[in-house]
């Protein structure tokens, strides 16, 4: 058995402590595996004296991360603490000018400075492994730039905010609003410190632009994610789309077009039976599509201690192990800038809009979607309420463009009561 | 950029012209990922005219495998000839004996010889790679070797053999009988020369035996996988099954127990609503478990050109990274003997018996349950058919051993028309 390897933790919050519990648990088994002992040097964290179940003293202790990452005894730096900035960003820095391999659980610190980072490390040999910052315990990055390193990747998908598909799935099962879900998982301690991290997409659209860097050999490029929540999701769209057969997901797809690289994070109807479509509460799902492999589906937990923790714990491995691997599966000064696609591929969509009771409403509305060239798969018209009527529409494949235009175009006709709400519907 | 990395490929049938294949299309997609250039060197095929839908003129042919093994000019091994024995187990072997590392798809061979090839190649400091053994393009043995390698794995599980599964769920879905579904299957080429490889359970086993090694540091040892195939699920069962949410699966399941090594492939049921319910037709999965990862679920074909060439690349790029990892996740020589259970652990199963209709016959058959310790869960009686009536039992928890002795009292009771069917439920 060749040396240690030593470990720096930064970090000590769900996943920090999780992974000293498995370094502590299962030595032997890591030792067998890896063919090295792992061990622990030094942790760091804001506040020395809090009780975090499991026992510390036996490292040495720096307040500060950055001295933490510049330790002769620390072979690789675990950086857990989380955030884009400040500290987990100086610290990385500090790491990599010091010499050390990086693992890390932080996708905002990777989708807005990944390419830096990497570049710094490679330039010195060195890696950032991130298993843990994509769909927690599901080895998806393992899968996507290793596992299917032979195939040209198609098209990457998933559901990778546990937070928002559980306000999803808990407002179909129990029939509540967004807004009451909403404060329960707040209330459960689902949701971050902004919860626009959650459910404005953006945590999730930080693991899909790393997954996009990795599955078409682009730059992480997090700016050109388009963005949408599921703050506009009501109960109403989520009982008309499982009436007919669909399930609304945050899902995020990632796919190379002739017209560039398309990256969105957004509500998609599915097929209630689709695999994307079963999955229920906290789980999460990363779909990827090769061209020899076809598709594969990974599924698990997507967040807390232990699932978090396994996936740093397999990175320490892998580098134990000796396995070099590039950061995004390639070297990061080959990445191609990627080209932003400046539009969705047509899909279908899902409309509901408010039609006000007067003779001809709805031809106006079908008139509206002809001359756009949109047309009509779907139509459903329930009984009136009061001077409205609610309608369902769903559209054969369109643009979003010409999509954009007829739901302008509702506005004019004047029989439309409220804004109609469209969703996409993602053929998974 | 280095030297190129050199192939041998023994083997020209479906997996090894989608190698072939692979190569050809994607010579700089697998340069940029694995930093070297992927060249082959040298074929090796029975009949050397055939046409194969791919140009092989610029590849040096052998028709013995073992001389293409020994070739200078090859660097791997690339092993896609099949079987256990004969030449897909000279040239390996032959491989070894010259320094080749060794990439291959066969299960079969690994599951009977597996430990003294591992050892073999292990005292050169040789791999052996088979991600294209198991389940096809799905990356399940690095899943379980890398991805997991921090948890101790608590239960594999699998449904690992397509035309198995495309079997069931046309029976399913048609209506038809075993004997119709399976000539079905025959004419279509889903079956192996030897259909007992697919409906014996002998080729799932193979694979379930290797995914056993690696969870749980043993030897691999598929003599004593619990092998029962699926010649006797009638299209009755099946249906009663659905009836009660439940799919009946070709299912293998390993895990480490009190009393050893459990290792079965066999039809159970299972909730129609889980991921290995939902599972349709050829599509294979395999279910992880571990102590902190909780469950991972992975799921694709798990079979076919596209797919298994798949997995073979990714274990030659991981060969050009410089990617060393053991056979079976850890050193050969440290695998320990697996001490194989006795017994499976407690479960609820389905039985389904044809009752004679006589005064008290539900009783007498209620009595040798109780008698024997299990209790009922649920019951179902149906209308008498001519002079019998089927019974339908699912029980609570109880050991099969408990089970058999129940099947052999009910005869005993005269009040059984035919031999009770009896499936294990897995709890998934």
């Amino acid at each position: 058995m060749t040396t240690p390897l030593r470990l720096g933790i930064a970090g000590l919050g769900t996943v920090g402590t999780g992974v000293v519990r498995i370094i502590q648990n299962h030595a032997g088994l890591l030792a067998a595996r890896s063919g090295r002992t792992i061990t622990i040097s030094a942790v760091s964290a804001r506040s020395k004296g809090k009780d975090r179940g499991v026992k510390l003293d036996a490292y040495a202790w720096e307040d500060d991360p950055v001295a933490l990452a510049q330790r002769d005894d620390v072979d690789v730096f675990v950086e857990v603490i989380g955030g884009s900035e400040g500290p987990a960003k100086l610290s990385t820095e500090a790491a990599i000018a010091a010499s050390k391999d990086v693992v890390t659980a932080n996708k905002a610190l990777l989708a807005l400075h990944g390419q830096e980072l990497a570049e710094a490390a490679e330039a010195q040999g060195l890696l950032i492994r991130f298993e843990a910052a994509v769909a927690g315990g599901i080895p998806a990055i393992k899968a996507l730039t290793e596992g299917l390193a032979g195939n040209e990747i198609t098209r990457v998908m998933g559901v990778m905010n546990g937070t928002c598909n559980y306000i999803l799935t808990r407002m179909e099962s129990a029939g509540l609003p967004y807004e009451t879900v909403f404060e329960e998982a707040r209330a459960l301690g689902y949701l971050e410190a902004d919860p626009n991290l959650d459910v404005g997409g953006i945590d999730a659209g930080h693991k899909l632009s790393l997954l996009s860097a990795i599955a078409f050999g682009t730059r992480v490029d997090f700016a050109n994610v388009e963005l949408e929540g599921i703050g506009a999701i009501s109960i109403e769209d989520i009982r008309q789309a499982a009436d007919m057969g669909f399930r609304i997901k945050l899902l995020g797809v990632a796919q190379m077009t002739g017209r560039g690289l398309e990256q969105r994070m957004s509500p998609c109807l599915v097929p209630a039976s689709s695999p994307l479509g079963q999955l229920q509460g906290g789980t999460n799902m990363v779909v990827l599509e090769g061209d020899s492999v076809g598709q594969i589906v990974l599924r698990g937990a997507g967040a807390g201690s232990g699932p978090t923790a396994s996936a740093v714990i397999s990175d320490v491995i892998d580098i134990a192990r000796g396995n070099r691997l590039s950061t995004f599966g390639q070297p990061a000064r080959t990445l191609r800038a990627a080209r932003a696609a400046k539009a969705a591929v047509p899909a279908p969509y899902y409309l509901r809009m408010q039609l006000i009771d007067k003779p001809g409403a709805l031809a106006k509305v079908a008139r509206v979607l002809g001359d756009g060239g949109i047309s009509i798969d779907r139509m459903r018209q329930y009984g009136h309420e009061d001077t409205t009527a609610p309608v369902l529409i769903v559209t054969h494949k369109t643009t979003r463009s010409a999509l954009d235009e007829a739901l302008e175009g509702f506005s004019a006709t004047g029989v439309v009561a409220a804004p109609t709400v469209a969703i996409r519907i993602e053929a998974v």
